[in-house]
């Protein structure tokens, strides 16, 4: 290691990139989008207001909306060819490697793959956006040997991925909790899997490929894994007492707890957790049933105690996808699919001001002669 | 930004990560693997020594060399839905994103996709090395609407691939030659896409999405890309002359010049292309034509003349593969699987003692308020 080397694990509090997307400001507890709170967007815009604040740099007026709705919904449509490769993956496929490999197969479609100017991603960021719902519905539909659905273009963008990947439509308080979910979870700053895009779009790499190692990325459990994880929990524990016997038990044996604690909120809730904590009292208000509520706060209590922890978004996403009726294999693919905005704004803003990433290491080992 | 926090524009010269496994050794111009320098290796192991080494932490004896190449053999095949599965692929599809995609549905074949520890990823590795000239030698051929090919088990694992992607079984000079390029790009510290699969890998995410985005990062003609790059540009040109006033205009435009410069080696030649530049040496000698031989060291004096760069590995890799007779589209995914084992080493490596990677951003837009 040279001198002036320091070794950063992690890459922790090392700036890697400037952006005008997003980012997490920890002195004002606010996470900025284009220059907005996000918690503020998620009360009053919906899902397509922010993909059209990510993808064109501000709020639309309700006629550009109406005009980008009709886009995304011309571009639902994924090829058969698509579909037919779904029925020869393996039934024990995971939903993120079905989606990934989905992903990563569209490529071929796409004509125009070594132009990366501003309005061929834009272009190709909106034929994402409109495909990926479908990606996440049929490749797990047809991996657990169930009939492909087709979209639905009378519902909005919200509820018809709501409909592909339920097989109903929603009410319009499953529906408001919903896209405000995908709000929620649309972009924040440089997590692993965008940063993971923006390290494969540095080499000129194009955007199914970026797109395709975040689906990889965000598998992992210790980040877009973590909601299923949660969720697991909560149906094994099943009573409060259970649950905060797990935790207890957990913490005593000093296992990692899904859903709690955040690399950059050190010290508070995340704000998007009390938004889905939120949803979730009114989902179990209407339904009569507040279980999953009282458990999901006994463990925000104990983590509290215990660790000085609290929950992150992911705690209290997986209850309120439960009582939503989805499935939970789907928690971490939905994650995907709303952060596909974010994913794709930071990709186009990588490839509009290069650096390739290519950092160094540290060399701990031996210097050996061959014989 | 927070002032301790400073921006690393590409993370160049930041440490990522220790590693054992190998560094380049800028001060004794040295690329380290394992301890010993490549160079010397490559002059006497091929590359299953180099597999072992990279695996298993030391030279093979040679017996146990043997029971390698036996493991190897017997993960040669791929199921016979994976080759489905490329039928399906549009023809339009690139030999990396159907090697992408093949490699992504690979994982639902893996029954222990949860499990990361040190013998179950060591033992995944072996299994991926023996299956991924496959999945190169058959995504290409089937998306360019040839048969399968077999893997021939009496062949060496080098010439075995050589067989696989050209259709027929190499010379002796030929085998030595190519198995030498698999062994200079076997490993090579934090490139862009070993930084890929660590930072995938890193969210506990498995080999398989590490690998995947490995090669969607090596993709770019940043990256891997490069080697085709280099050898689209001394096919048009044709001609000593015609290659040096390519290489002019090119300069003069400020166009980037594929096959020079690397961001760690400086001020000379990367010494893999040394060897690779003597390997070119010798074929041209054999088929008595040394066009391509004349034509390179044409450009390299140019670029030494006019930039102070020197060729990397990929300027020489490319010719010699020419001179193979590999079709072009094919160097990337040889590249990737060559360095697919030390992609491997580096997963396990990470998540034997994982650090999740997740770092800032300095936001340069605006702050708004919401109306």
């Amino acid at each position: 290691m040279e001198a002036k080397e320091k070794l950063f694990p992690g890459l922790d509090g090392v700036v890697a990139a400037e952006t005008k997307i997003s980012f997490l400001d920890t002195v004002q507890s606010e996470i900025v989008i284009q220059g907005y709170d996000l918690i503020k967007l998620s009360q009053s815009k919906d899902y397509l207001d922010i993909v059209h604040l990510l993808l064109e740099e501000r709020l639309p007026e309700s006629t550009e909306k109406i005009g980008m709705e009709k886009i995304l919904k011309s571009e639902y449509d994924i090829p058969a060819e698509i579909l037919e490769i779904f029925k020869h993956l393996p039934e024990s496929t995971h939903p993120m490697d079905g989606l990934r490999t989905g992903i990563s197969a569209l490529a071929g479609y796409d004509n125009n793959l070594d132009e990366r100017s501003l309005p061929v991603n834009k272009n190709r960021s909106y034929q994402l956006l409109g495909k990926v719902p479908n990606v996440v519905a049929n490749s797990y539909r047809i991996i657990q040997k169930m009939e492909p659905i087709r979209p639905n273009k009378s519902l909005s963008y919200s509820a018809n991925f709501f409909y592909m990947i339920t097989g109903r439509e929603p009410s319009p308080l499953e529906e408001k909790i919903f896209d405000r979910s995908l709000v929620l979870y649309s972009e924040h700053e440089m997590p692993n899997s965008t940063f993971t895009a923006r390290v494969i779009a540095s080499t000129q790499s194009d955007l199914y490929g970026a797109l395709t190692g975040a689906v990889a990325s965000l598998k992992g459990n210790l980040h877009g894994g973590a909601n299923e994880a949660v969720m697991y929990m909560l149906n094994e524990a099943d009573s409060v007492s259970k649950f905060e016997q797990m935790l207890e038990t957990k913490l005593f044996k000093k296992e990692k707890i899904m859903g709690f604690g955040h690399r950059v909120y050190m010290k508070k809730m995340d704000p998007r957790a009390l938004m889905m904590k939120e949803a979730l009292k009114e989902l179990c208000d209407i339904k009569e049933d507040h279980l999953l509520f009282e458990m999901c706060e006994a463990g925000e209590r104990i983590m509290e105690r215990e660790k000085g922890i609290y929950p992150n978004l992911d705690y209290y996403a997986a209850p309120v996808y439960w009582m939503l009726g989805i499935p939970i294999p789907l928690y971490t693919p939905i994650f995907f699919s709303a952060r596909t905005v974010g994913l794709c704004a930071h990709v186009i803003e990588q490839h509009a001001n290069n650096r390739l990433f290519r950092p160094r290491v540290h060399y701990t080992g031996e210097r050996r002669v061959l014989n």
